[in-house]
């Protein structure tokens, strides 16, 4: 069930202050300009869009970029193979599992590489679970798959451990043509050219540089007519300026140069403005996590976002704990907070997330679910009226009374508050009788219990063959790879 | 160094929905009325003031409460012994320690009663970072001390090992007096006179009664024109109804007749407006911290007290875990940030709470200062001009450059990004060769090197004389009393 957003978005920076961002970004662009290496198409496109380019420096007017992205829809809808829809934009929220873990860890196993079977789980839980509405891309990197045949075997546990939308490959162009053709098997030819049901997650190669494999797999997606979140990586001080609204300004530079090229591709491609900005700790130069700078960052990110008029990914639960400790909740909590503040409309990494994104946590993926379930009550906001002003209840219980048996609370007692299913609010006495556990062993116990409990969606038997046959082609063509 | 907000507060209901909420309140005060129960001055003052009493039933005209209200200051200074000053109001914020746990809890020793030890111990960390602003009051419960003599270990620690404005006793009026008494040696009568120095924590014992103990408390800190928190507290569907409107109509309400009250007895009197709010599990009736519920609370209790012109308490670092792990700082995070957003002036339990208000954590006192020293940074916000947006470093570093070494950085290298002192950003493989230990186990040597580094402040050996002869006269008067 799709999620809205029903709180007013934090706006916290002056029209002024926005508008000298908006302002440095177009300078940026003007003066220094973006980088496409390798990728003729994309520099004739923007040499006919009115773009100045010399070599692989391509520049841009004030005001250009903003305006080749105006051909991109403010909100469109990704469908599901069971025929659900899942808006993006607007005031809609969606939350997607971690993203790209070369290792996973739980409390029993601890860190490891992570493989296909650890891929297929995190499919089928965020499948199972209602707090996810997006199937995710390489929900973490199954190493023990060859590196350019992983995205077969990733694109078909999407496809057939789930229904939800999800992202395919981008580590290549043609990894890209494979992942839309055996969404193409699934969901018709016909469909998949109107309707978006697979997405690209693409990262520039900040500070200002686009590769050709990245802006290769991007148009790809967007030739299909496919999406795409167009997500600038940096972290300040190392790939950008150390300063927050520098920062921004880059960010939302190199955003704008992603969705100018995707709209030159394929105008009305939809595409996510995104971000994926964060801090380092300036001594070691390990990036940092749900601080204070990120999250003021954030803010700036969202309101840029709505004056392009484009859905937005930001937020997360980030951390940089090796395990799900207190660290890895408290920056989690912050980074995600900062994001659905902004108004964000996507958030990648919001479940599982540990280490800097090295490491997919089986609990710490229970524990954020947890909070996400959380903030579907939350966002729902309040409503003021005389049911949930309850006049009766003070009549009824007066002064010293005790409310919990008047009817008003009987009334309401179902429905009036959201129950976290693994918080501990038990007596003392009773947490140390049930074992004493902190909340990732009782996640760990909540994580197989999903798996447990999982059920596959049906397929379309023909629809499997052919996905499988497809499969099996594809890694006869070449030989491994491991690297 | 007192700690202003620089980030605009979050209002995310309309006019229409808080004047409802306002006039839910006069309604409650109108048609149920609040009981002052054995106050016979607090109903003489209210009668005089135009309130209907009945018996010990006190009722309002709508407007009344609110207009009784309307001496308190919107903004006051609190002064501590060493010269400083506090200012309570307006876009400032105060951090203090958690306040009246009987147990408290470390990785060494577990969970045990709390001692006078534990309460000095706590004063002193209290005084040592720069994080929190005030001592507190009654930051641990010494259950070693009789109850009828506790009070004045309290208040002598406080005055002995801090220089913080504090918070002295509320548990009966004489003790109240005491209190004030022993603050009066040390700034002397005059100077107490017309500064706040000390206040105390009044709870209301919702739903809509004034116990004769705490309107005694309240009545002789407002005699001495010193300073009362006045905070309801109220777990919706218990000590109120359970929806979120009328949780808050009713606090509102309660807190307006305290400092209506205060007001009478002195006009000007410096009072927070304060509120605890919060959930239960309508399962098992255990309250619950950190919930969607009571994040939307808080929301509108901060626009209700910026209507009322008052400073406001809200937002904590809440948990009801009983240990220091993800649960406990999820819950913590998200309810301070609640009060943050809701712009809190005044945040108790701002450190070292656990278990529902049980226990107090070593540990967790310094992971939630962590936090508290994290956002020091973040409610400056952000300034948006050419240095900080940084023109040079692009040109200097240009498209796949690297800023670590560029000029701007250099410049802002020092001062861009907020440090944490607990959480570990280093690689998986460093962690693990520094004991793999998560958040708690690194919190744990941090307390104790607080406690080793701590300095006494000095004291005028004569009013340290002053103050010791006085608490020995007090504890001769009286058997001691352990109930």
């Amino acid at each position: 069930m799709p999620l809205r957003n029903r709180l007013p978005f934090y706006e916290p920076y002056s029209d002024d202050q926005i508008s000298a961002i908006e302002n440095h970004a177009d300078r940026i662009l003007d003066e220094v300009g973006v980088e496409f290496r390798g990728d003729e198409e994309a520099l004739e496109l923007f040499r006919g869009a009115g773009a100045r380019v010399d070599g692989e420096r391509v520049r841009f007017e004030p005001g250009l970029a903003a305006h080749l992205c105006s051909t991109a829809p403010s909100r469109f809808e990704m469908h599901g193979r069971d025929g659900r829809t899942l808006p993006i934009g607007g005031d809609n929220v969606a939350f997607l599992p971690a993203y790209g873990s070369p290792f996973v860890t739980d409390l029993d196993q601890g860190r490891r590489y992570a493989t296909l079977a650890d891929f297929e789980n995190i499919v089928k839980m965020t499948y199972s679970t209602p707090w996810l509405h997006h199937s995710g891309g390489t929900v973490c990197e199954p190493v023990d798959v060859p590196v350019n045949k992983r995205h077969l075997d990733m694109v078909y546990a999407h496809l057939r451990w789930s229904t939800k939308p999800f992202m395919g490959a981008v580590t290549a162009p043609e990894r890209a043509e494979d992942s839309i053709a055996m969404a193409r098997m699934v969901f018709g030819a016909e469909f998949l050219g109107d309707h978006c049901v697979i997405q690209g997650n693409i990262n520039v190669n900040s500070p200002l540089v686009w590769d050709d494999v990245m802006s290769g797999a991007l148009k790809a997606y967007a030739r299909a007519n496919q999406g795409c979140v167009i997500s600038p990586f940096i972290i300040g001080g190392a790939m950008g300026p150390v300063t927050i609204p520098a920062l921004v300004a880059q960010a939302h530079a190199e955003a704008m140069t992603g969705i100018a090229l995707s709209q030159l591709v394929r105008p009305g491609s939809p595409m996510v403005y995104g971000n994926f900005l964060t801090t380092m700790n300036l001594r070691s130069g390990a990036p940092t996590f749900g601080t204070a700078e990120s999250t003021l960052a954030t803010y700036a990110v969202g309101q840029l976002a709505r004056r392009l008029g484009l859905p937005l990914r930001c937020g997360a639960h980030y951390t940089a704990s090796k395990i799900a400790d207190g660290q890895a909740m408290t920056e989690s909590v912050d980074s995600m907070s900062a994001g659905i503040l902004a108004g964000t409309n996507y958030v990648i990494h919001a479940a599982g997330w540990l280490e800097g994104g090295l490491t997919f946590g089986y609990e710490k993926f229970a524990m954020d679910l947890d909070r996400c379930a959380m903030l579907h009550k939350q966002l729902g906001g309040i409503t003021v009226d005389d049911e949930q002003l309850g006049m009766d209840a003070y009549l009824e219980a007066g002064p010293g009374g005790n409310y919990l048996a008047c009817g008003h609370t009987m009334r309401h007692y179902a429905t009036a508050n959201h129950e976290s299913s693994l918080a501990d609010t038990n007596s003392f006495e009773q947490w140390t009788d049930d074992g004493a556990l902190d909340i990732a062993q009782r996640a760990n116990r909540q994580w197989k219990q999903m798996l447990a409990e999982y059920e596959p969606p049906p397929i379309c038997e023909a629809v499997d063959r052919e996905l499988l046959a497809f499969i099996d082609d594809r890694r006869k063509a070449a030989p491994d790879a491991w690297y």
